[in-house]
């Protein structure tokens, strides 16, 4: 835990009477179009467990449903531990507000151990971000200032934009003041995308996730290792119609270790 | 509703007292190595939602966490509608043997409406299914005697095949005997693929699914279309390390349509 805007955005309370119930809410410095950043919801849904003292490992896999627009105010989080086995745990996750379900999830954690290993995907090779300049989105989305993201490919559509056959985007990404990565930090990234249909289109149109789901590669130490450096994401869909349209993505570190692979669906209008 | 072992397979009786209590039991017609078909689990507790008279629209997004070995025998499936929008339903659902949770999931429907369509993947160019051979696995795994499955490419691994580079297999598949598909069955085809480690290393080692999300992109018609006719999938895993991998394929109608991408994250031991 550090001082970070992104600390005091996903902190809890635990309640002084239910042993699995936290307290949070809404961080305007992490505001979307909408509600806030789904990212950080995810990254709070998963600290919540992280909090617990019963936690086993290491995030595994971690499925966020967005039920609901969230409101920008508190909200309340339920742990429920529904299963510890040797080497993984199995939790559910409910985000309520006014006693409401908004946001549900289910997170594995996992004691990892050494195994072969091999990566058979390879990272998007493009410039390094020094190279590449900064953008934000034309509007102000307040979560975006808070990341220094430089897209490679497939950029925030500006006015002369126009449509495009692919939806790729590769960018890198870092807070903005940097932070070290942790896994609620690596959650968030997994939803830094913006919606393939915006690149599509040329424009904004209404979108936004139903569910996500993150598959965390990386053990602790890659993890740490990444330190506040840029991570590499490179995002498609693979198949838009009858108002949604998947996401694909990979999340890479600067070294070359693949910390994730992650899956959305999303609503859309268009 | 078939006659088809497959329908028996999934099949549940309403409790008598709760409302959105199911009773299943596991079928000897789809055991896998240890318990049943991880396919055959998910598209039972999809069905314990499309037997719901609540339910709103298809399917659009299924997650199934295993987070115990399914024994063999009776099971409960508590189904629980979370939230109701306009045009989407997410529902939570929970499987139990003996009062103890065995595997948890989450689902998402929705009312499907005509927008813009686009599929940017393509599905992988090979041969026919009726120019190629059926295969089963040699040591009889029950629930594989209920598909005809046809490898295109990274079939299931004998005693000469050695280690390969790729992770990839891609097959044809439909029920055997025939069955109209539905979206349990199209659910259960999700987990078609054997591990994806199995592959890798030439040889059976210890693997079991941890966590599996289904999208469904095939509206009701497209999934009828395809009627008992065999479906293309293709499979692949990206990472593999300290314990786990990840897969990821899609799922085509011989049409071209893609009927879902789907993801997973899987145990190994080698």
């Amino acid at each position: 835990m550090t001082n970070h805007r992104f600390d005091a955005a996903i902190a809890l309370k635990p309640d002084s009477a239910e042993r699995e119930l936290f307290h949070g809410g809404t961080s305007p410095d992490y505001g979307n179009m909408v509600g806030p950043f789904g990212g950080t919801t995810a990254a709070t849904l998963l600290q919540a467990v992280l909090d617990s003292p019963e936690v086993l490992g290491s995030p595994v896999s971690l499925t966020v449903n967005f039920a609901a627009p969230l409101a920008d105010g508190p909200f309340t989080i339920a742990t429920r531990p529904v299963r510890t086995n040797r080497s993984n745990q199995h939790w559910l996750l409910e985000l309520q507000q006014d006693a409401v379900p908004v946001v549900t999830g289910s997170l594995v954690t996992g004691l990892r151990r050494e195994t072969w290993a091999d990566t058979e995907v390879r990272p998007p090779e493009v410039a390094a971000p020094e190279e590449l300049t900064p953008q934000q989105p034309p509007d102000g989305i307040a979560w975006a200032a808070n990341y220094d993201i430089r897209f490679a490919q497939g950029a925030l559509p500006t006015p002369g934009s126009g449509e495009s056959a692919d939806s790729t985007t590769t960018l890198w990404v870092r807070d903005d003041p940097p932070r070290q990565l942790d896994f609620p930090g690596l959650a968030a990234r997994c939803d830094v995308f913006f919606p393939r249909v915006f690149l599509r289109h040329g424009q904004y149109v209404p979108a936004g996730t139903v569910s996500m789901t993150a598959y965390f590669h990386a053990d602790a130490d890659t993890v740490a290792r990444q330190a506040a450096d840029h991570v590499l994401g490179t995002a498609r869909a693979q198949r838009f119609g009858n108002g949604y349209f998947d996401q694909t993505a990979e999340l890479w570190g600067r070294d070359g270790s693949l910390l994730a692979t992650t899956h959305q669906i999303v609503y859309f209008k268009a």
